[in-house]
């Protein structure tokens, strides 16, 4: 009866509270909000596609303590990277697993709100979920919205999900 | 096993080009979209929620043949009025019977945007789906858009549903 599923993208990133491999807070309301609103019990009806970009650090001021000495050290970094990314995915594909969603999901580096639109472009979902933080007008200036800019120039619908109150924490540019 | 179904406001509003009881092109791009891409199969998990805003016909330019006489006229006319705004909603809450999916219709009348923006709060739906003439940003300011608006002040998440190129007509303006 039914055609080929819904294929939505949600796009995730790590806790800035907790660092990899937590989802943020955002990102998992995202997550939440379409299984119980959107997907329902209707999990054959659904596929879910998991984006994680990672900003590229450049500079590695998270990782003050390495030392690098080689271009093993720079290629281990990476791989790193990758691996902390990976297990921030497995979050998600993990509780896929458990209720019986087909998903899939992969990393990619560069700009987020760019990087989400061209993956858009890309893979065609037909529509996409983002977590937001829901910051109010002064906050926007410093930490720009993905959420924003994805609504703008996403080729696709755009579904914004703002953090629940009580889940919002002290400061609100944490997530 | 499920809840209580997942409340859906669709924001709709008359036909630009053919006029009442004709839905808009964006409207029934909307309806469409959410039934096949969310709803699906699952009609028992979502129930719709119908807004028609109607905007207030202060000067009666619609009405040069109308010749008002008493306070009645004036009142045939507000009644005439919401009339046409059933017939609209006729179609959306047949579509529904046809199908087998919950729903409930209303008219306001008012500024659509603010109404709409209004109506969220008072009845709080899980997510609102609005349509969109998909306007470059020329055309935005002058025709505005009640969509921008509602992504920014409705107190739920907002999905726009922008119209298929093929259904797009000559002058974009049109609806």
């Amino acid at each position: 009866m039914e055609g080929a599923p819904t294929r939505v993208m949600v796009a995730v990133n790590e806790s800035t509270i907790k660092g990899y491999p937590h989802a943020s807070i955002s990102s998992r309301g995202a997550f939440d909000w379409t299984l119980e609103k959107i997907v329902r019990s209707n999990t054959s009806g659904f596929k879910l596609l998991f984006l994680h970009v990672q900003v590229p650090d450049e500079d590695g001021f998270d990782d003050m303590d390495s030392i690098y000495a080689s271009p093993e050290d720079f290629k281990n970094m990476k791989n790193r990277d990758k691996i902390r990314g990976l297990h921030l995915l497995e979050y998600f594909v993990d509780k896929c697993h458990e209720i019986g969603i087909e998903c899939e999901a992969w990393i990619k580096k560069g700009d987020p709100k760019e990087v989400i639109c061209h993956e858009v472009k890309r893979t065609q979902p037909d529509f996409l979920v983002v977590g937001s933080r829901g910051l109010g007008p002064f906050q926007r200036v410093f930490v720009g919205t993905v959420s924003e800019f994805c609504v703008k120039h996403a080729e696709c619908p755009v579904i914004t999900i703002k953090r629940k109150a009580c889940e919002t924490p002290q400061d609100p540019v944490d997530d």
